[in-house]
């Protein structure tokens, strides 16, 4: 019983990092088909889109099956639900990745006037922060999460940093006002990314400590 | 077994109208502090988000022993696992709320130059969604549930409507450039509380019908 238990966990485990990957790499191929004017690209990653789903609810099944027949206590548990979790966050910046291309695909097909280099450090933090999420949660690694956590801090400072450059550039009245929007949302979106890669992070600390900060230290499912 | 079940259940569809009924006043009370200028407000529905977590977390806990207690299948398996998933957008939307008062607690103390009124339509509009989704869910309404998703249309034209406007001011050169980019970042929202509600929506027809729109007619937990 046990042993087909640690199966379908490790099974689990591939299934997540395969899903991070997959989401990292829209994140990433959406930022391309932005700067190279790229439409096949960004509909490409748009399309992509169900298959993140359909990742999300493969992992959801193996959980709630985990769940139902196995009945696991703890620390099990709170690694199932944690990766319950987990696959929201990551199907929330696959959604993320869909939106820029979205925006993208709306633009004029002209290169853009400009590109604050501000928004490919956001994307390079918030990277970053995914592959550390999911790192920390398959190595039980509860400092690599929190610093994980703590890089939330310089995508969040990276976005007041764009909106002030596209705000001074439309007061000044430079740049086309709906290029420059559009920009700003992209931002905003790789900003959410950053929450969604922090609220990983706190999920790990959770299915390693049993605490969730928005708990103050009362422990979730009573284990 | 089955009558300490039903009580369950329906302490379970309690607490499930309760918290949708929190974060819709909290998106109204945000767009009343914004318009207001009320601050007091704005920072007591951010302060209010922790009891929505909390509430989130509360009804998680009673599905999650639901499932290892009674092992449901059938109906009773998707309709709690439907629940698991409407928490969290409902979650997203009391997270939207605290956004616009961010937002809000950000701008100046003067009276806004300018609200476009369909800001005030889409709240309304979206409003009207979460009501009509939790509606559905709890009296099993497939037809309501499918009312609530064609809405989202008219909440996204909407917030279309709302870009326009404010990308003609900025080009125009009129009013304040941060001011406006503020109340679209606000519209936006507003547009993800809908597609919120739209998702809330498509766990019902799920929950009835065991068709999710990802799956193609493919039953999530071979239920």
């Amino acid at each position: 019983m046990r042993k087909q238990y640690d199966i379908e966990l490790s099974e689990l485990n591939t299934n997540l990092i395969e899903m991070a990957a997959y989401v990292e790499r829209a994140v990433a191929d959406s930022l391309q088909a932005l700067k190279d004017r790229d439409k096949e690209l960004a509909v490409e990653v748009s399309r992509n889109d169900r298959s993140v789903n359909r990742m999300e609810r493969k992992i959801e099944d193996m959980c709630l099956m985990l769940l139902l027949r196995q009945q696991p206590v703890a620390g099990d548990l709170r690694f199932i639900s944690a990766a319950l979790k987990i696959i929201t966050d990551l199907e929330r910046i696959g959604d993320h990745a869909q939106d820029i291309c979205e925006i993208s695909l709306s633009m004029d097909d002209k290169p853009l006037a400009v590109t604050p280099d501000t928004i490919d450090k956001m994307y390079e933090e918030s990277s970053t922060m995914i592959k550390m999420a999911i790192d920390a949660f398959i190595t039980k690694d509860e400092d690599l999460a929190r610093q994980c956590i703590a890089h939330d801090n310089i995508v969040d400072s990276l976005f007041v940093d764009t909106r002030n450059t596209i705000v001074e550039a439309l007061q000044a009245k430079q740049g086309d006002a709906e290029e420059l929007i559009d920009l700003l949302q992209i931002a905003k979106y790789l900003e959410r990314v950053g929450d969604h890669a922090q609220n990983i992070g706190e999920w790990v600390i959770f299915s390693i400590t049993g605490h969730h900060r928005d708990y103050l230290g009362v422990e979730t499912f009573g284990v």
